[in-house]
């Protein structure tokens, strides 16, 4: 079966293996205060220009979301996040299991709109009875989004400053970003997003990592922000293992690296679609590709592709995603790209 | 530096490693809907023999302890534990954010006792205001304990019929289970830990893995626990990761041999101590040795050895932890001998 | 000023500050474990044709809202409401920050439709992912809505249907149940609701009590709830002080009385509203009026009527709330209805 | 049956209730903005000395505890209290339930002990682990305590400077408050109050009120505190009526004389307990008296007194409490005069 499910099917980049094969042998001490984390820390401060930052290795995407937004936010707040966020749908609830609120705003694409942002703010600080509501107290937006697709710097920027002129922390979620900064059209770069963002992560599972999550606050972590780590069980006795993953994805450009590779592998399967004139759900200039299937075409391709099916179209088709990442190799999207053309021959 | 300190300084066992490098290349399906996981849940099932168990594989031991004793309780009950018990005293105030009280028994060098749960539980019948306070819903213990103690299987069963006659769950920590099934005067096996507790542990990351808790309910999981992982962050995206580490410790037998291996180091270190005339702060049969050092002995090999200070007594003198585990080699106790017995010479 | 601002203005119903003062120098017992919290239930079930009911009686709404929710959900379960419903907007949080989710459907003046509910809990047992979401555990709805609309009968059976059968629950918010069992309109009494409900609440606090919200269990409370009523600071002391008032309330027809009342005061208003060409903002059968209102007409009421501005209109009109009540009277609405004529000659 | 059971066995105190009379028929605003509760506010700053005070009112003490508690603490802080304190058991874990540990400090006759409080501090700064154990956030005390006993000056001065050194907030619970400023030997006034702790509470329950508790933040509010408190549920609709309460009792000095009768009718009871010899369990200056009767003396009164069994001794005789209050009568000290002679005959 070909593995375009998704980016996390397999179990992590060769360099990361050989570094972690290296290690055998060495002791380490616990709960990240080994030497590898310290340079990883070190080397992703440079990477995002981000000196004074503070740098936490956490295990998964949902995990970090739900200890960033709810060590960051007070009480009474909510996080506000697009309908199609990741917080707002897809954590089982992680968020409101830590108290908070999930506010949204419109999807488009999977981003939300400044503009929207600050109808939503005006309309808040309008209320009579606001007090008896949840105060926006940060927005979480991903980047990639959960389609693929990517915020401008001034889109960004907007974001960023209706927050600030209101006293709402930004927050993204960056499970893909290393596919986000790798893509041909962006120009958001890394120092953008330390620039811009009161938190951001740094995704390692879905990019090269067996696991592990970068969080990054480049005014500073908050308030005893290692045990509260620890209180949500999210802090790892052996944290140097994902330091030592980290460290060698910021190591030469390897990062960028696949960051790079995937965006190029995902490029040629566009290119693929195109020519055999598969109709797209949304365009992403990212690794993940949404393509709309007939159902004989889905179930032809479904005997020797791993694919995820994303929702039923009212007129029968069916919406798949397609993702590439850094283990996909050619000779995968040149076997996909012969079983798409058959495919479509059917 | 000689690597005492505590039992997860080190990598992985290199039979993980090695099944780790083997899986390149290949994919699989995430949040351990994969072969590897399935695999290793039914070595754990035969292992224990506990047919009808569930297993879920988590990433760490406060998470372990927090997502299974929240998932278990009901809102109005706390859940009972040793003063000494992890729980109580060193997860960051973990149970409590989930919502859960940690009533507390005396500490028997880190052991409960049933007579004095009894007597709690008398107690709280006898209590006319027994509303108004927490109801004492399960018994919290560790085996091996904090201070690397074993329960015998009388007492193990004792706590368990008085559990159970009182309607309370036994919820058993096992992150050092390894070293405790394989103590030479030990009596509990694995089967008798599945047949008296409602829930345990069996902790990887101290016993051969990188990362990696396997949770067992004898008598199958809450409702909706896949969810409520998810929910707590818990739930990883590569579980084949984890699945596969444990489906090659309950492969031939290795959890056990690292298990052994570990006591005979042990054993060879109370050997030393014991020729060297140290003090021993509490006696322990497990991987955990406990020993009492004049200052200048400490000073002097903490030059050479990580040793964990665990407390300061009043009359000046330190009681230190030296951990052995699957990675302590014949040459690290050889030296640390040496050591022991120039220190003594102080 | 006239009082049409809200029907929580006045203390309490003459007959209940009588029952209060009748019990001076009585000595009760605490927690409602009284003999008038204990004739107050009996009361209630009888009224409801719920024999076997529980009934537990607390302070406040959201109190009440958050008790009840929380305490019959299971933690991976969210509660299902209207946009506008209560829990949904106007309790800060109070749901979340129990740590349950409030999953949304459509208002339609208020209320939620079956079809819609069906449709929800279709998608959700279609989705693939769903185990990564929060599962509809329980539906809200309040009666009289927040606009003050009812729920047909046969609406309520197909809420109830549909719920009950993808095994949900259903619970019914009744601040001011006392103003919707009242409205001529309505084809729904109290045995309905008691017979298609797995939890309600009738309210006091706008209905006559100076405060007091019953809870209605038709087929019992949850497990411990006594305690969990106490874990929330919930339990009054002096329960039997809101025992006496619902005994008293559902005595010799009071409750009903106090109900027939604000409607005949609310048609009175309406009726001069229409005299007068006031454009409604929705029409309602219960205490609550809405009226779209130039911004000269406000001006000029609000010098003496207090009266709720609810929401502006685009067009630079107003849309205010004039409440009825237990306490409003026919000098009071003869009073509004001159001012309302002169308003409109302004 | 004569009412010593508790100090929460009637209505309210007559001043109140006709208070209560006087507002019928006039309208207030809603959720504490009336003239009452302005009114009340300031007489309690007044009457504490606090004139920068934020005063706000809640329904009960469980309530009071766990949402000043919950706001004032971060989230891997706890609160200290004695072994014997409300909040360490007689409240269902409800600050658990808020996410906080309840830390325990030995109990003398209820009270802590500010040199035991610095020996935990010291201890928790000299733990190398500290980061994974809980951080101790504010010392909770009850004045007088659940024993009826007070703090000196000396001793409250004491614990302040201990917490404040620390960066620890100290919140009195006053449940009893008014009882213990009126008893005799007391040199704690109002005043010092408000000096020494960052919040207080001053109760009404208890004191002459039929519910309320005046919640005094000295030093100013936490954020969004009004929002807080409506989202634990404790944000009363007629919040009016707590204030005129509290404005009533803060009203020509009725607080003082409410607790001055209570005390005066307890050192009655004292008198006759010592002329008749029962042996006294705890020595106490304030309205509750605790006194060990034999099993035969018990029986005798239980069938003409209501009193509190407080615990049974080891020797079968049983230990009472019997409370005073605003309420008690000279007749009714006088009738549990003759009966407790009565019962020494037996």
């Amino acid at each position: 079966m070909l593995p375009f499910a998704n980016d996390y099917m397999q179990t992590m980049h060769p360099a990361l293996l050989k570094r972690l094969a290296s290690m055998e042998g060495d002791a380490f001490s616990g709960y990240g205060s080994d030497a590898c984390t310290e340079s990883a820390k070190a080397r992703i401060c440079a990477a995002f220009s981000c000196p004074e930052a503070d740098v936490v290795f956490l295990c998964g995407g949902t995990q970090a979301n739900l200890v960033v937004i709810s060590a960051m936010l007070h009480a009474t707040e909510g996080v506000v996040a697009a309908t199609t966020g990741h917080v707002a749908v897809h954590e089982a609830g992680a968020i409101e299991a830590t108290g908070h609120k999930v506010l949204t705003l419109p999807s488009h694409e999977g981003k939300v709109c400044a503009e929207e942002l600050a109808a939503l703010l005006r309309a808040f600080d309008a209320d009579e009875t606001r007090e008896h509501t949840v105060y926006p107290g940060m927005l979480y937006i991903s980047h990639p989004t959960e389609y693929g697709t990517l915020y401008t710097k001034a889109e960004l920027q907007a974001l960023s400053d209706v927050c600030h002129a209101h006293g709402m922390l930004l927050y993204l979620d960056g499970a893909r970003l290393g596919y986000g900064l790798a893509a041909h059209a962006t120009d958001v770069h890394a120092a953008d997003i330390a620039a811009l963002c009161d938190a951001f992560t740094i995704g390692g599972t879905k990019v090269g990592a067996i696991c592990g999550e970068a969080v990054v606050f480049p005014g500073g972590a908050p308030k005893h922000f290692f045990s509260y780590v620890k209180q949500r069980g999210a802090l790892m006795a052996k944290g140097f293992f994902v330091g030592a993953q980290f460290d060698t994805l910021f190591t030469d450009g390897l990062y960028e690296a696949i960051g790079r590779h995937a965006i190029d592998m995902a490029e040629r399967l566009c290119a693929v679609l195109a020519q055999n004139g598969y109709e797209r759900f949304m365009e992403s200039p990212t690794n993940q590709q949404f393509v709309i299937l007939e159902l004989r075409q889905y179930e032809f391709l479904s005997e020797q592709v791993h694919m995820s099916v994303w929702e039923p179209l009212a007129d029968g088709r069916i919406v798949v995603r397609f993702c590439t990442s850094w283990a996909t190799t050619e000779e995968q999207i040149d076997a996909l790209a012969y079983l798409l053309a058959e495919a479509k021959r059917r």
